[in-house]
């Protein structure tokens, strides 16, 4: 039996555009294939949130499914999409046969933790028995299942298993399982339970491509009975792929990227599709000098190409030379697009606009803001003027603890690092270094001690090896003071960075989107 | 049978001052009441949101029960609270007896719609009972429900009929029902609806206070058997009532007030909680001398009193004369602090700095959203030098259509009137002018055309008469193009206007958070 994985990269809301992919796979495929798989909800895209509660959108969708049905001749195709029924609205998986005929079979585990919010939009479906598929004039029973339904540990039902019950000789699960750092081993490894449990082949198709702050990174893949991995797509890449069940295969092993690798390739097309998706090519990022936006810079212009990239030096008579230096190193090994404006006349004409409010106070955070704000500013006055977007560099530890200026540095169409704590964005820097034998991110950039350069002489007041797996701790593990001691961590800092955390959560409700790779992102 | 009222004002995750509070009313009022009622979740707050997810929050409030349990010694405290159990968390009310014993009620329905998420928190009670409550050696049976619970026309269970069937002599419902406008009317005749099926009392007990988006306005009431209105509490304040069931009472009516008045209280009540709660007292609004900054300061000096409001007008070339004039004459109808700060010299200085991206290039959205920014920037740095909170005062209508500028106009710590249409924004201020019988906002604010005044002559580019209520249409009733057509509104504004409302979703995503006065409001 030859099945076909077509891991696609869809857009939310775009109908025609994901139909045409969806043709498209299939005419070039259904010659050398028996069933075409396609991922949850790659008519709509995923999530396509509030616009599930539009009629004109869901009847679109069940239109778009009759076009896709008369592209249909000689193969049978399962595709993730969306169905109305009286009870209420299902994610559905629908399997088209070439007969004409189209059959649902609906998603029974509706996550509702972290990002996914789906019993707002769902009804789930209560049972499932597999769909019975003719190839070549015989009958296979497929257990079809979509995404959460591999995931049952924390439910009491227990899809895999009533598939298997009523005699699936093969599962299919088609999923829109976000990006997170080592999750496809999890995939991997939780499937290969179920081939162990149930004696029987798990083909696992996964959407690619980025939807605002997720990441889908596709990697779909198969395994037979015997628990090996058969076939496997790219990772952050559109990839259709083909295998034989029946054949004798070699196996293959999946790949073990570190994690900078993963990181990296997932920011880029986390930005890439941002850019693409909402009709943009042109970056304008501001360059300090720092770790933070040298990464920025680079992923960004990975992304995007070197010509549609502009870094923006913004030096103010506390910027140290290095600082400037740095900043346009950084541009000239990029080869991006460079410009250096100095705030200090502004500054000044701003503290003078200011001089009733300002006059015999001493000076402080008003003074340290007004400078962020002033580039923040300068970089949204060139994104208008290009028709860009602005980068926002800001990283996982600083927001955390709220080491940012709202309209200042926290500017910014899309942030790309907000969900790297400070080492990781150290790690990924150096091992892009060490990836491309060159000097990429400047070697004074990596070594020097991180400053805001607000004021004169100012580092930051964090020491990153202590404080950033600290706040990871506290953001990503919830764990309090109690805890955080148990593991380790000094009491009274332990209880000032709690603090620090919820107290700047207003800041975090102004922020930019960020794009995920951990389990638990702010947004 | 006396029952107190105890609608009081909570504060989220401050659970020693909310059961301070707790303690004050049933140290005053035990000797009068046989059972005194609270609203829903008064130890925590509400909505906790993630607070939830910490086991040191679950166990500091548990252990707040048992401090009240000590203060009641002669009447039946009901009061809402969580509980966690093995199979989860529930949103408990909690029945303090004055023996010493502690029964628990849960909550059947979990709203999941709009601004609540209850779902992901908490577990549903799957059956309820009445508490047998004894009072002067009498057993009464007390059927508690919470909120959502009187609310089951969309749902199978219908926790009123299992507790009446159950032989429950009185319904007491505890919420945390946010504020809408003629909502409290709604309220009345759902549970009137309740008394004539049951033929059994009433008691309502709403919470007062805002927090964040959310104003809950109280009006807390009870409903005899006749279905006649016997109790009620003030609207937007705290307030503690008690009244006696069996007593010959008169009938009272429930307060009628006009839609205007309703929304002017509840945005003070929305402003002054948000500065309560966050510790703030200082609040700064840039004042163009158009309708909607007119509006929100007005509302500000009423939350916070005339000392503690700055007026900045912050004039551009483009500023009318009348502009400049109707920003100082609003200032001194409300008595607030008043500065004016021209922008020219500043955004001189902003565009020969930024002259190598303006030079040669027409004047456009670059140079009008510098202006909303140079503006922004002003307000910033006087609100960090004051300590104060920059209110931000853009409407609905302009805010779904994306009309305005983000880090410009956009910027605050607060949306005051985020969720009137512009239409209500003027009937606010005439209603104002009207109640106070003089003129507070200036005459000349609410005739002019409304204008940004970002370029010479501009106006606003929107009909409001007719914009409005179609903005309304599509974004508080989810319409589309065919059902706007079928209402009378031209086809092609309406599909113009769909797409701006879709196309600045990336805005609001940035925008501070604002008070609701809708049913569906952004956030």
């Amino acid at each position: 039996m030859k099945i076909t994985l077509a891991q696609i990269n869809p857009t939310v809301g775009d109908i025609g555009g994901n139909v045409k992919k969806i043709l498209n796979v299939i005419n070039t495929y259904e010659q050398e294939s028996d069933i075409i798989v396609f991922p949850e909800m790659i008519t709509t895209g995923y999530p396509p949130q509030d616009l599930l509660f539009e009629s004109n959108f869901i009847s679109s969708v069940e239109s778009s499914l009759s076009e896709i049905k008369r592209s249909v001749n000689q193969c049978t195709v399962v595709l993730g999409t969306i169905r109305k029924e009286k009870e209420g609205l299902y994610n559905a998986a629908a399997i088209i046969h070439p007969s004409g005929k189209i059959e649902f079979r609906y998603k029974s585990l509706l996550p509702t933790y972290d990002v996914f919010d789906e019993a707002r939009y769902f009804t789930p479906a209560v049972s499932n028995e597999p769909v019975d598929v003719v190839i070549s004039d015989k009958s296979h029973l497929i257990g079809v299942q979509i995404c959460e339904d591999l995931w049952d540990d924390a439910y009491s039902q227990k899809v895999t298993s009533e598939l298997a019950a009523q005699g699936a000789q093969i599962i299919i699960n088609i999923s829109a399982s976000p990006f997170s750092v080592d999750r496809i081993h999890e995939r991997i490894n939780t499937v290969s339970q179920k081939v162990k449990s149930f004696k029987i082949p798990f083909v696992y198709c996964n959407m690619v491509g980025a939807q605002d702050e997720l990441v889908f990174d596709g990697q779909s893949f198969a395994i037979d009975e015997n628990e090996k991995l058969i076939s496997q797509c790219n990772a952050f890449d559109e990839d259709v792929l083909t295998f034989d069940l029946n054949e004798k295969i070699e196996y293959i092993k999946t790949l073990n990227q570190p994690e900078e690798e993963q990181i990296y390739h997932a920011l880029t097309l986390g930005l890439k599709d941002y850019f693409n998706k909402t009709s943009h090519n042109t970056a304008i990022i501001g360059l300090s000098g720092g770790i933070d936006s040298a990464l920025t810079a680079a992923i960004a212009q990975n992304a995007l190409g070197k010509r549609n990239v502009y870094g923006i030096s913004m030096p103010s008579q506390y910027s140290s030379d290095h600082s400037k230096s740095d900043a346009q190193k950084l541009a000239e090994l990029l080869g991006i697009q460079f410009e250096q404006i100095p705030i200090k006349s502004l500054y000044d004409s701003f503290t003078e606009s200011l001089s009733v409010f300002f006059q015999n106070t001493e000076s402080g955070l008003a003074e340290e803001n007004l400078q962020a704000r002033i580039r923040g500013n300068l970089l949204m006055a060139i994104a208008n003027k290009k028709n860009a977007l602005v980068l926002n560099t800001g990283n996982k530890t600083e927001s955390a603890l709220g080491y940012c200026t709202m309209y200042g540095d926290m500017c910014g169409a899309l942030s790309v690092i907000s969900d790297l704590n400070k080492s990781q964005v150290y790690k990924v820097c150096k091992w892009i270094n060490k990836h491309y034998k060159r000097e990429i991110i400047p070697n004074g950039t990596i070594t020097k001690p991180p400053s805001a350069e607000l004021r004169p002489n100012q580092l930051d007041p964090f020491d990153y090896e202590v404080v950033s797996p600290l706040v990871d701790s506290i953001v990503t593990e919830n764990l309090y003071t109690s805890d955080l001691t148990k593991e380790g961590f000094d009491i009274n800092l332990s209880k000032d960075l709690i603090d620090k955390v919820r107290l700047s959560e207003y800041k975090r409700r102004q922020s930019a989107p960020g794009i995920r790779i951990s389990k638990k992102a702010f947004g």
